[in-house]
């Protein structure tokens, strides 16, 4: 089997994407701290990885500067309606996907694997740039540029199987791959139990309700 | 004046892109402990910022991986002969102009700096993939998608001011800038004097050969 580096967030989304992978490559997570208040969502993305039998790293990345109230003390997560209205939240990282991708692509080239998957869907929550799929486009044909193998050697392929898919299907997969969903953590605020009102936690609810 | 991020190791390119940036720029530097074997490297980085009046950030991203001579124990760096042969040298670490740059778009973003300098040129030393002009090129791509502002929006830029330039021109560009090029560190093995033979040290010694 090759292999394939897979980004963990402790999420649905990237626990699907891991078992997704896992059917086809022989997976190696990467799991990230970059000081998210939501600091428990790392224990769960292990606790993920171990359940799938797979190899990971916990990565500490935590970045020195503000930006986002997923990082900032002084900032609140707002708790304002998902996407389609133009504006990106303010739960927007900067750079967030780029760095994990870069992360993902020099531990790809180290162990020779061929492939980076991240679990990053532009349907439902289509407010996060580094999300969309032409910036994953783009990204690819940086790595293929960048990296020892160009696109006619085989070079690493960024990999997004749930792109285009609703947050609906994706739980239907997740059943459908017995992915331990209840093993996963959405919430942004990270306390004691999801919050229930942040926008990834009403993601999450209006998914298991309509996957029924 | 506009902010802009540079991205500082120590040796001599990035010091001269980092005077170069000053002139039309608010410079806010990044410098970073990947593991690298010249551990010291950074000192001098430091230095640097320091001497220039420039914030910085020292980061460090030690990464859990092989694959480079640059890093693992067990690889010797080899003195070979410079570029030209179309190999990619034992010296590339996996995707690390990626990364650098993934940290650097992330630190303009939280801060409204519109550019990220880096020191990368292509003309002595062409063996980095991550060093060519197409890469960056693409990565530009990928940053304007990825992040806030588009391009119509004045999106973060990927500044490369000594691409295309001879080490024997950079040695020049940074004396004209009076750029203290005593305290930059180019030697890959960090002992206590430039071990004066790899190929690092070779291109430096030649380039300040050139410029007399």
């Amino acid at each position: 089997m090759k292999k394939a580096i897979v980004l963990l967030s402790g999420g649905m989304d990237s626990a699907v994407t891991l078992y997704m992978a896992r059917e086809t490559h022989e997976c190696h997570a990467l799991i990230f701290d970059y000081g998210q208040k939501a600091a428990k969502e790392v224990l769960f993305a292990q606790k993920i990885a171990e359940e799938a039998g797979c190899a990971y790293y916990m990565m500490n990345i935590s970045l020195p500067w503000q930006g986002s109230s997923l990082l900032d003390d002084e900032r609140k997560v707002s708790m304002r309606p998902a996407a389609g209205d133009g504006k990106i939240p303010d739960t927007y990282v900067p750079a967030r996907n780029m760095l994990f991708l870069g992360y993902g692509v020099s531990y790809a080239e180290a162990i020779g694997a061929e492939a980076v998957f991240i679990g990053a869907q532009q349907l439902d929550f289509s407010g996060y740039p580094d999300c969309r799929d032409d910036f994953f486009s783009a990204f690819q044909k940086a790595v293929l540029l960048g990296t020892k193998k160009g696109r006619k050697e085989g070079g690493i392929r960024i990999i997004t199987p749930i792109i285009n898919k609703t947050k609906k299907e994706i739980v239907q997969e997740g059943r459908r791959l017995n992915v331990p969903l209840e093993h996963t953590w959405s919430c942004y605020l990270g306390g004691e139990s999801p919050c229930g009102e942040c926008e990834s936690c009403r993601l999450r609810i209006k998914a298991f309700e309509e996957a029924v």
